[in-house]
């Protein structure tokens, strides 16, 4: 679809995770990952991609220069981001302005002022000077075939002060030739109601014609509320980021925003027919390069979100699922799950096998089994709700009547002690001796933890007999320490995770005792057995 | 206040953390996180606390019997969780309602069906028979003397379906006595303008007597204005948990709809003046207890929510922060940080130290010492908020100009190996070298663990120089891996709890490193160093 094309589509959804959403804190994108990112909001279907602040910003002059030659959108369109001209100077003699030209980016977008206050004590400029600055800034770039969104900032806030001068700002860039005003909640705290309401006034001001926009940030807990909110009442312009990723508590998230106007609302917004059905594969993909662990609990396409614990109503769930979900998850790419928790009657598992590929359906005995096992294991501490591959482990054990076994565990030992003059650093040793492949090693791994020795040691030990297991890493390992009261002689279970580099898949495994070295070495063992099943290993 | 008061507020805060909020993916909490958590709830002023499902969850059934005992609330009632009487039965013969009289909390929660499509394909019932068992149970609770709160449950999904069955719902269990009847947006798909409609059309067919709650789930990513949305409309009673835990994507995070009630629509809703200006560390403190990540981009309360990657307006934020924040922190006593600024924490460190009896105030050089150090250690994983002795070491530290040495550490070892014949069981042991009382000692300890070896070898070598630490009980003890991504490889932070069972009081302490034998280990010596402190003892 050509930029030709775009402009006279009915709705705008304009992506900002690359500009707003990288000022989060601990997030800090290279320019390869800028260039990985893009491609996949575009496959997303989004309208425009905001890609930073040429000028301002050297990475990001780099990333538009960069852009201009390597990529190819299907759907999207660049936006450089950028302020109106200073006070006191001329548009086209401001370098920052200037830069925003040279970005090449089809699409300028301009913060001003629109809050007066902020106008006299930030800017600490005149009212009249930042409405000419708006005037000359977008007359300039509309001359340079540029088309330009202004991003009206601290609006909500500066209209609640001053309306007059808030919509003078506004009226000023439609004016002078912008093609959408965005209206922003800068600071996050308006509450719906009242975005609605004052999208509302802004409308019947400046009739149906301009494009409205709106921009919302989190703090209030509310933004994507508020950006239905500002829909409902005439936005036609939408922005946010994926995953929610933005200063403070984040901008709008995008995905939930445009899930719930194309579904619950019947909208169609996104460029390319069922692209909200790669949501989740793409948010996932955008989390993995930005390298911030995503949120279980994101709506949409956290991986909690389709996730279900209720024992009580696994029965219900199994024959009826719609009743207990707002939407299909396939619609956003995501899978309905259901967790085996203390909760957990036979139909949950039995709805957890047929999950896993093992129908047990109508195995009354085996069924009873498993239940009886599960629910023994969680009074011990284990928890399968997270731990799947460990599940399925114990599955295929009652299933088949033997542990699934590629090396008999002899003995091991760890080491730990206190490094010679340094008595609060210390160094871990592990020693590991099995027998794989027919063959009995004895294998010593090193570490700067207890862990991470063992996990060396049992690598060392089998990676002869099993080379697959170069492939896996751990990737996340969480400690637990239950039965609080008891302090150190308290139960512990470890939760560990693995993956797969070779299939870009992850599986979570538990173990549980009195020693954390042990719970981990379990956790860590039942990881490796699981990798080397699913890769469909025989045993050596 | 007593439950007696609490029935005249005009406005229910209502907590399900323990209950609906235990739901959440990964977490399982045990009879004493629950202990510890109800207290923090209390002390945030919410006006009810649902505690669990007594009678199907046996754990519950203990927490409830533990807490009619051990619990004093200064603020809020307990609310023991339940389901109307089976099809079929009597409420006074139904074992699982009986429990909820039993559990002795002076209120009931009962879910029920108001969508007719559940009640007639997941409870497998008539339409007529459900309203029975609305009437039945309600009338029966009542009469045992207690206060009745009715959870419509998949209500709005109900109303939307058959909006008469729904209202025929609310209307039996008002009749039956029911103080309270919320309605439920179970499966978290309804967006706020269509609460908002449903809630207004409800109140007006019951009237303004009754009380109409909110229930939210995250779903779509508007339980928090859903719940607003529903409050505008005219419900009184809000449902919600801390930190917006819960199944799939969670319930409506309670502390950000209350502040927003309270802090941008004037309303007053927590018991005691000020109570928000607990609710991050609270937050906080339930997050330690339930061992899951606090979200940083948590509105109001998460650690980002107020802090600025400036840049470009650091100065205009310095000058007039009102500009930039949305409102100011300390109402949720939370803070303003700026990402680059060196100028944060002093302020908070100051507090901190008069808390201890310890006056910076003016000693510019000392205060400016012990910030950069508390810095440092924060950006390698130390955490202060979770422990006040280790920060009262350190502080003392920066006073004096010496670290408070009670001995002198030589060198630790321990050795945890398999037992021999069942590798999958493990035994520890533990060699501590140091100097006390002008004597070398070599002590070595056993344990089951690890730490549990090192903490009786460091007991064992202290005891002849130190008796007092005979009275030092480990009560609890943490482990978070920080820096996920890294695998066994990543950070170890170990808080541990002590106390001192002749002064009845506990304190904690906190050790960071790569490995998690020596991060346990300095938090064990922090903790006895802290407890010979305060209990007076000299070094001998």
């Amino acid at each position: 679809m050509s930029s030709d094309q775009l402009q006279h589509t009915s709705f705008h959804v304009y992506d900002t995770t690359l500009r707003d959403g990288a000022q989060q804190e601990g997030m800090n994108l290279s320019v390869a990952d800028k260039l990985a990112i893009a491609p996949l909001l575009d496959e997303l279907g989004v309208g425009f991609i905001e890609g930073g602040w040429p000028g301002a910003i050297p990475k990001d002059t780099e990333f538009f220069a960069r852009a201009a030659k390597e990529l190819h959108f299907k759907n999207a369109v660049l936006a450089a981001f950028g302020a109106t001209r200073k006070a006191g100077t001329r548009a086209w003699d401001d370098p920052q302005v200037r830069a925003l030209v040279d970005s090449q980016a089809p699409v300028v977008t301009l913060v001003a002022k629109s809050d007066i206050r902020h106008v006299e004590r930030a800017l600490r400029t005149t009212a009249a000077e930042n409405l000419a600055m708006i005037t000359d800034t977008v007359t300039y770039l509309v001359g340079e075939g540029r088309r330009v969104v202004l991003d009206a900032e601290h609006f909500f806030d500066g209209y609640r002060y001053d309306h007059a001068y808030a919509l003078a700002a506004v009226k000023a860039a439609f004016a002078a030739g912008a093609e959408v005003v965005a209206l922003c909640d800068t600071n996050g705290g308006t509450l719906p109601d009242v975005v609605a309401q004052i999208v509302g006034e802004v409308r019947a001001a400046v009739g149906h014609g301009p494009r409205l926009g709106i921009h919302a940030h989190n703090d209030s807990g509310v933004a994507v509320a508020n950006s239905l909110a500002a829909v409902g009442a005439g936005a036609d312009h939408v922005q946010g980021t994926v995953n929610g990723y933005g200063e403070r508590t984040g901008n709008a998230d995008l995905i939930a925003v445009v899930a719930n106007l194309e579904i619950k609302e019947g909208r169609d917004l996104l460029a390319g027919p069922g692209a909200l059905r790669e949501a989740t594969r793409i948010a996932h993909a955008i989390a993995e390069i930005t390298n911030i662990s995503p949120f279980a609990r994101q709506p949409y396409i956290g991986a909690s979100a389709f996730a279900h614990k209720a024992g009580l109503h696994a029965s219900a769930i199994r024959v009826d699922p719609d009743l207990y979900q707002h939407i299909d998850p396939v619609r956003v790419g995501n899978d309905m799950r259901m967790l085996i928790s203390e909760m957990a009657g036979r139909a949950s598992i039995e709805l957890k096998g047929r999950e896993l590929g093992i129908e047990l359906a109508g195995q009354v005995e085996l069924l009873g089994r498993v239940t009886a096992r599960v629910k023994e294991a969680e009074a011990q501490g284990y928890t399968y709700d997270a731990a799947d591959a460990s599940f399925e482990l114990l599955l295929r054990e009652e299933v088949d009547g033997e542990r699934l076994a590629y090396f008999d565990l002899e003995s091991w030992r760890v080491i730990v002690e206190s490094i010679p003059g340094a008595p609060d650093q210390a160094n871990a040793e592990a020693t590991i001796k099995l027998t794989a492949g027919g063959t009995r090693t004895v294998a010593t791994g090193e570490g700067n933890g207890p862990v991470n020795a063992l996990d060396h040691a049992l690598r060392k030990a089998l990676l002869g007999t099993y080379p697959e297991i170069e492939r896996f890493e751990l990737i996340d390992f969480k400690v637990r320490i239950m039965d609080t009261m008891h302090g150190t002689d308290a139960t512990t279970r470890v939760l560990v995770e693995t993956m797969d580099s070779g299939a870009e898949t992850t599986w979570r495994t538990v173990g549980v005792g009195p020693n954390i070295i042990e719970a981990s070495f379990e956790a860590i063992v039942d990881s490796i057995v699981y990798g080397l099943l699913r890769a469909g290993v025989a045993r050596r």
